[in-house]
């Protein structure tokens, strides 16, 4: 605390993300990275951007990211706007998209950066409940409010809901923005991208930093119809004229186009989970159904935080979150099968 | 303008970036870049982070290269903040810091992002004449305020203050935030990071884009106590977990370590502009006295947007602001000796 503050920091709750450890030899399953490298053609694109043009700024445009973005779903390099890592994005998105008189509404168990962003721009939030089976009830959105957030699947339950659902959604709700955030999307849920044409209220957000194996190189975008994209780039032109350095810039291009890559790697991952939730399941777990990197898995025999710490002790970082109707639950990254099998061997050993 | 629009997006005024044209050949001395690229450590730096480890998130606390630069000036890494370039961390610093009752102050002549900032969050600013020697004056700003921002030296003309005046500043304002922009000291003023330790109130922000030769990484910094700097760590944590990714916090950490690099080049840069303001003077240029990477220069028989315009017919570029007091002014950045002789000749041309 202290008098040079600007009023607002005072009121400000700051989004704690999972650990960085500095420390080798960890099985690190806490914070939904890819547990595969990135494609080799983004290594090589990175490469090649390294050296003396990197006296010159950016284009401050990203103009052949959001081309290469645009071009994949027949779309124009206006309906796509890019940022640094979907976190700057979706700061964007709520500044410029979700303030309105009336509340915004969202999923009280989501990403929890949401409630943080609400305080930083003032936003008044409505929090509404999941089901008891940690869905996302269309009904219960049927109330008056200013704008409507969702990550499709949800996170942290890994739980999607189809297109058709999403569409009503939009239906109900004409006169509201709809964010989906799909930073999880391509481990088998279906994108939204498809409705953009469809719903001038439609904005999806999507980042690199989980299928793409680039969560390093902070890059994530948006799309939806040009008046949305709009505001986006005025905020963004009023905050920072460069968001993308060089290297993000052709490092993302370069993943981007490798759509092998992408295919193949998040077909791995999407097999690993399903492996790891018949495990988890033999052991007792509880495991929601997810179409995300990640599974959502509780035990009935033991606490969430002791499962969590007792990992822990054994060098296995899974994340928990210290919250209502979820504090029994560990969310644990999908990582290699040799590094899931290091859990359930770790799992084994805790659980007797 | 749509009704989806947040209702301050309708209130931007977004900054507009000096131009960043695709095309080669151009002698490109508009927006402030190195004409020199970076230290080569930096680029191996790089080339060592590119690989698999891009999968992985960075450390969000950038700790590496706060420790580097806290070193340097016998500080904490507490008292070290940093971002996703200069404007970035402006950004934090006019919603975390300059947000007040009174109203702000910064010269009528100065960083045209200032007034984009402003509206961004509602400051109210009082913008303060230089005097008709485009000199900052210390009683001018003798007047009830809730903050001040100043570059030094100022952006465009180039003209420094010394540290004392500084200091005098900061003593007339022990109750108000005092923010001195040193994106250009490295060209030959004096930093105020020196007197960080004695003043509670003072920020200083540096860029890595001017005297690093890294404007393509999008690197800049803040120093000062630390209830400033948890004020910013407060408002990035409520935005951007991430901000610097790991390609940019590898690049800039070493490129700061080469104090041999810096040092080098920042001097052959001001012996370059020396050079070119000799050389201008010779042709009737005004120059003002540059403590910069540029010089802001007029001539009595040609207006700014006529010069600016023959330049770029030529395939030089220059920047000029269309603004009272300085509508007959270029801003030209130092090039290597080789592209200021460049510009020489085409001037010799234009001018006849």
């Amino acid at each position: 605390m202290s008098r040079f503050w600007s009023p607002i920091v005072h009121t400000l709750s700051p989004y704690v993300a999972g650990e960085q450890p500095r420390i080798a030899g960890l099985v690190k399953l806490n914070t939904n990275e890819s547990p595969y490298g990135p494609s080799p053609r983004a290594v090589a694109a990175i490469a090649a951007a390294n050296g003396d043009a990197l006296r010159l700024y950016p284009d401050p445009t990203s103009l052949p990211l959001r081309q290469a973005i645009a071009g994949t779903y027949g779309l124009d390099v206006g309906e796509v706007f890019v940022g640094n890592g979907s976190d700057e994005v979706l700061a964007h998105v709520f500044q410029g998209l979700l303030n309105h008189d009336g509340p915004l509404l969202y999923p009280d168990i989501t990403y929890s950066f949401y409630p943080t962003y609400c305080r930083l721009y003032g936003i008044t939030a409505r929090l509404v409940p999941l089901d008891e089976g940690f869905q996302v009830r269309l009904e219960d959105y049927r109330q008056p409010c200013g704008a409507i957030i969702l990550p499709n699947p949800n996170a942290p339950t890994g739980i999607a809901r189809p297109l058709a659902w999403i569409e009503a959604l939009l239906d109900e709700h004409p006169d509201q923005v709809v964010v989906i955030d799909e930073a999880y999307v391509d481990f088998g849920a279906e994108s939204a991208i498809a409705l953009v044409r469809k719903y001038p209220n439609l904005l999806v957000v999507h980042t690199f930093s989980k299928s793409r194996g680039l969560a390093g190189l902070r890059v994530g975008f948006a799309v939806g119809q040009r008046p949305l994209i709009d505001a986006l780039e005025r905020v963004k032109d009023s905050f920072n004229s460069y968001p993308l350095d060089r290297l993000a810039l052709a490092g993302a291009t370069a993943a981007w186009l490798d759509r092998e890559w992408f295919d193949h790697h998040r077909t791995l991952i999407m097999a690993s989970r399903e492996r790891l939730t018949v495990a988890l399941r033999k052991r007792g777990f509880e495991v929601l159904p997810s179409a995300a990197n990640f599974v959502f898995a509780r035990h009935p025999g033991r606490s969430g935080p002791d499962l969590a710490a007792a990992l822990r002790a054994r060098a296995i970082l899974v994340r928990h979150f210290a919250k209502d109707r979820i504090g029994d639950f560990l969310r644990i990254s999908i990582g290699t099968d040799a590094e899931c099998d290091q859990l359930l061997a770790a799992l084994d050993g805790i659980l007797g």
